[in-house]
């Protein structure tokens, strides 16, 4: 099952994608009156655990077979006119991989971690798909990509072995990691050379700027991704590949990045897990290269789709 | 105005303390039709800006000349018997600073940094007044306190200038930063020395622990606190004071930390900004103090109460 949220005023706007058509859950319920049991939001759909997205499926088999109606009444859209939003726009934490790729350590000369590093990412940043990245005023002269694989939690949990992790996984997305590298490459560069890192948190502050979150186009629950480890991605620049890698490079996967950061913290449905930057960004080119306006940028990966975002000066 | 959280199964529980009772908003509505219109919880409040807190005040003008009407259909309880939750068990991001008193760095032997240090505390880790924290098994031996006065943003915002900064803050409230020293230290001493930090976070996952974020005990509307920069706060362990402060000795007041932290980040309302704990934590004791099951820690601040919890085995 594809899930997106519709962009709209205020929160909501969960939508299932059939075929090349979306059915928008809050407008559905005069034909599908069961519809009316679901909460807005894809967040809130996700708190209910398996059972809501067993109910989903119901209603989307429902609306298969009403779909005329749906259609008058504009509860079942054209997905290629529809606008979208991120899917999960709200939600509570995005814990943020990184130096995750073999190929990606190995063109930073980093050697390969012994347990997995990330830090969080904040969801002030977040847009959806087709929307705009802006370069901030303040630091639009090295704003980098990092096109990522991303679970998405579906139950509460804590201390999940790695052989169980899929279970409390609902799905997948994508997220591009914008970077201002002007606020991130110290720390990148003292981690990668175990030197020595001055703040708590320089890393974070170039990663959290607006609207440097990207994330979609939709929300593929784990029975749509026969093995996280075997995700084909790439991250184009104005059509040309900048990054291409397939999560079987990853040297922590899904399973092994929730068994570990579970350790620590409780996941809540919703929370977002990304996998980290593969190797080509445009910080670790010869000449470096970095998004600049007009530019569009996209991140695609084999079930999920293209998250597409155009760049634009702040 | 005193807003807190009931405790119950499901998300909402939105309550105004009342002298000494407390309104339940969902169970209202009955004498009050008006509250129906109010979401269910606070973050939903917070995120309609003043204008939703201005309407929760009319609904508590309301309530005041029905009062029995409301004691009777049991919407207005004794405060001393409510079970309460966070005031935002599911808020967004608690930004959490550190280094930030002077009497704490001097006690670290650490010069007074030129600018605010941060990381994200998760809010899985977030328990109400009265809930236990919990001792992790995998690390039960050095869990310490950090009483801390924190800010609730009521406005999204992003670019705020320090003299405009409490426009955009909503309220105020408590949160004891609980942190595993063993999962902590190695960068808190890094940090303090200005010698090397060999991994990303290292320095927040002692701090994410299930139950290592208990807040409360009511979000006080900013009207209420006259100066953040002049609040009394102490944390004691069983009854003996560990930690005794005023917001006046913070390098970095919540003017400031908004101020420099919205140059990157976007605040959304219910977003907590933790201001970074005083002098006195167990850590930095001769001999060293943790927690032990069976002791009781409070943090109480001028105009906002007692957050007082519980500490049991794991």
């Amino acid at each position: 099952m594809r899930l997106v949220t519709l962009r709209r005023q205020g929160p909501g706007g969960a939508g299932i994608v059939l075929g090349d058509e979306i059915l928008d859950l809050a407008g559905c319920a005069e034909v599908i009156p069961a519809a009316r049991a679901l909460p807005a939001s894809l967040r809130g759909i996700l708190a209910g655990g398996d059972a809501s997205l067993d109910f989903l499926r119901r209603v989307a088999d429902l609306a298969l077979g009403d779909a005329d109606r749906l259609r008058e009444s504009r509860a079942l859209v054209p997905a290629a006119t529809a606008i979208l939003a991120a899917p999960l726009p709200d939600t509570g934490m995005i814990l943020s991989a990184g130096l995750n790729y073999h190929a990606h350590l190995h063109e930073m000369n980093t050697p390969v971690p012994t347990r997995p590093y990330a830090f969080a990412k904040s969801a002030g940043a977040i847009i959806g798909p087709g929307e705009a990245i802006v370069l901030p005023p303040a630091a639009p002269d090295m704003v980098d990509w990092e096109g990522e694989f991303s679970a998405v939690i579906g139950r509460r949990c804590h201390n999940v072995a790695a052989a169980e992790a899929l279970d409390y996984v609902a799905g997948y997305t994508l997220i591009n990691d914008v970077s201002a590298r002007d606020w991130v490459a110290p720390v990148f560069a003292a981690t990668g050379t175990m030197g020595p890192v001055m703040a708590w948190d320089q890393n974070l502050l170039g990663k959290q700027f607006p609207t440097f979150c990207p994330m979609g186009p939709a929300l593929v629950t784990r029975d749509e991704i026969a093995d996280p480890d075997a995700v084909e991605l790439t991250t184009s620049l104005n059509g040309e590949i900048m990054q291409s890698a397939n999560t079987s490079d990853l040297v922590f996967g899904v399973r092994q990045l929730i068994e570990f950061y579970s350790r620590f913290y409780v996941f809540q449905p919703g929370d977002v897990i990304t996998t980290g930057s593969p190797a080509g960004v445009g910080y670790g080119r010869t000449p470096q290269i970095f998004m600049k306006p007009g530019d569009r940028i996209e991140v695609r990966a084999s079930g999920i789709g293209v998250l597409s975002n155009p760049v634009v000066a702040g």
